[in-house]
């Protein structure tokens, strides 16, 4: 049997982390619930596992080529692919025990089978948050959703970061008006190009789709409406287009702009980006995209919008909502590449109690617990060292789990009641009573 | 479309909680979490799907009928079943990255396609620590466990419990004395039963089994010892058994004891059970079960010991461990059944803040969402109300989601800087300024 090991090795596409980056990605992970949790957004918890008949009500295309699907038993089973199709089934079921607007958080695993790539995972996190009305849900919620955002992000301390805003009424009224609505996703696939391909190259695509002279200038004229917050909304209601779903749009925005203003996040971090539109064809006003001023490479960390119906595909209640998600495993990952995280708490154990000689020492080892004990009592995690080596090596073991203090015992710290507590960044050594008193004091 | 929609449906075996239970599962997550912390624990998030090779290594008969098993691509996947393949096949991918005695936590979901019945799940939360040592692991470990599984059940304030540990090495090495070792299995199985058939069943079933009528009194002798832990003991030695096994079990055993004593676990909290022997056969050494004194007929709730060799199919080098496991989700069901959760906090939000009369009143609102800042700045977790509804069903919202206290706002409260505060529990209204000295003294 020794012979015929089986190498151990983890999947391709499947985030698996070293003690040291599984506690800075658990430090991110609580933050983020933190603050979805300090607006009052319920947790909830659904099944990794689902009928695949429920789980693929609306999918199609990529989505349904990328999903795990199996059977087992009669069922014909399938992995969940986000945390909005979950909730969506959630909503359905639960409808007449929910209080509405029905906010939740959802911090969880998803899984697509995409093909394998840097900073892509087959098995990443979503964190989500999503604001669910009964038939109608107050447009104060699209304001408060970047709230909620500029918290996240305040707590996360990845640096400056800006949310961009956008409704999706805007676009497909721009398009009605021009009579673009057939060959609106190819228009907007050809905006998206301008920063990379310029202005000229943009309409020159356009006239290549078909598309007037005199169209692909208010076009141009579209995407290149620039300014301040306020100037960019006099702009939009300046264009002349007198489209209801183009004014509807130029409304909301204005009022969530407006109301944004009201949460006092401030105008540096927030701006109206017309370009944005989402892939997902499912949102149908407000849209939010964040980036971090100083890692705009990574493209949009945390996303969103509001929706017209969460649960069309399961139910006939009408069920608005707005949310927004977080792709963790990946802005880990990415930031992870950039060095850009600023660890403070790189172990769980703050403090290492260690015996100056032989564990076996029954009163050593007694008043080792007796401090670990007290240690914990006031909140301060620790770990004895259990093993029998020499005391460089106990050292050496707190070393390399980056604990930041270890608590030494010896006969003279029994007979004096106190314990030698050195501090293994500066390399400082104090003598500390063993009572709660002086531990507080010196962990202060 | 409409017409034909998707029965929403989650599929049976699979726990999925309203928002209030919820709340109340994560409290549960979040103490034994705190509690695994607080003794240095590293935390661990391996994937839930794993190559079946690899998964399936060790294992065998029901596990492997039982297994969620599938093909993507080119791999033959499958998902963990439990939390302590996915360690050794960790430990032994980064040894050389990892620090002995290698301790760590995980919670997460693993997966077993169990026959459904109550109180069993085909998705569930395991809660698992773990210490790994390099060749050797001292002795103290097997005392330190219990002293989590005592701050962790403290902490889950489920009422009086009682910590039961056995080492396996009796149990062998009293079969091995007794030339019982080809059939222990059976023997154990008909000990196991004592309780339900009594002694004279017994001995009846292990005469049929072929034992001799002096081996099956020696059995009985030794199922039957009884008294304080130290009564145990001593009767342990009395035994006359001279297998070599057997007195290392015993002084194991005894070394054990007096461990758990130094760290200060109560008497009244563990005893010495010496029919205990934990079915899985990797246990070598101490094995636990953790009884809830109230809950008796929930069985075991915390369970596991000592193993000579964690991953062995892995590779060559000696692992041994100790380690425990909590089922939360068949324990958190069971509990509710039973009505045992004396639940303090059932909302996430603490304060849900509404406008007196209209949300469109800017007014109103600029002074509600100050005042939501405020509180959350100070910590507490505040909803905005922001639909336009009467002020009743604002109330009746805050009573549905069980927030405990209501900040109404109105146009006195705006111009006089004050909330009325309502304790939604007593009923009482009191008018506080809106500072944070008055909200912090208020909330104390």
């Amino acid at each position: 049997m020794k012979e015929n090991k089986i190498e151990p090795r983890t999947l391709t596409g499947f985030m698996e982390l070293l003690p040291e980056n599984q506690i800075l990605f658990n430090q991110m992970v609580d933050k983020i619930r933190k603050s979805y949790e300090e607006f009052g957004f319920l947790p909830l918890d659904t099944p990794v596992i689902e009928l695949a008949e429920v789980l693929l009500a609306k999918a199609g295309g990529e989505t349904e080529k990328q999903i795990y699907r199996f059977n087992k038993g009669e069922n014909d089973l399938a992995l969940r692919f986000d945390l909005t199709v979950p909730l969506a089934k959630y909503v359905a079921i639960n409808y007449n025990d929910l209080a509405f607007p029905f906010r939740r958080y959802q911090i969880g695993k998803v899984y697509r089978g995409e093909r394998p790539q840097k900073g892509r995972f087959r098995e990443f996190y979503q964190c989500d948050i999503d604001i669910i009305g009964d038939n109608e849900l107050n447009l104060l919620n699209d304001a408060e959703i970047p709230n909620v955002i500029y918290n996240t992000f305040k707590r996360l301390e990845l640096g400056d970061f800006t949310i961009c805003i956008n409704n999706r009424k805007i676009l497909n009224g721009l398009f009605k008006s021009l009579n673009l609505e057939e060959i609106s996703v190819d228009v907007m696939r050809i905006i998206d190009k301008i920063e990379k391909i310029g202005k000229e190259q943009v309409v020159q695509e356009l006239l290549k789709l078909g598309v007037t002279s005199r169209t692909a200038e208010k076009i141009i004229e579209f995407i290149q409406i620039d300014g301040t917050t306020d100037e960019k909304i006099q702009a939009l209601e300046q264009m002349n287009i007198t489209d209801e779903l183009y004014i509807t749009g130029v409304n909301e925005l204005k009022e969530v702009i407006k109301n944004i203003r009201l949460f006092g996040i401030p105008d540096q971090n927030f701006k109206i980006d017309l370009t944005i539109a989402r892939g997902l064809d499912y949102y149908t006003g407000t849209v939010y995209e964040t980036f971090l001023n100083e890692y705009k490479q990574l493209g949009s960390v945390c996303s969103g919008g509001r929706y017209d119906n969460l649960a069309e595909f399961y139910t006939d209640k009408k069920l608005p909502g707005v949310g927004i998600s977080i792709g963790l495993s990946r802005l880990f990952y990415q930031l992870s590449e950039l060095n850009a995280f600023n660890q403070k708490e790189k172990s769980i154990a703050k403090v290492l109690v260690v015996a100056m000689d032989d564990n076996e020492e029954q009163q050593t080892m007694s008043k080792a617990i007796e401090v670990a004990t007290l240690l914990r009592n006031n909140g301060i995690s620790t770990q004895i060292y259990t093993e029998n080596k020499k005391i460089k090596a106990k050292f050496k073991y707190a070393d390399k789990l980056k604990i930041p203090y270890v608590a030494v015992i010896g006969e003279n710290e029994v007979n004096n009641n106190k314990i030698t507590l050195k501090n293994m960044s500066t390399g400082e050594q104090e003598e500390i009573e063993i009572n709660n008193e002086a531990l507080k004091k010196y962990f202060e």
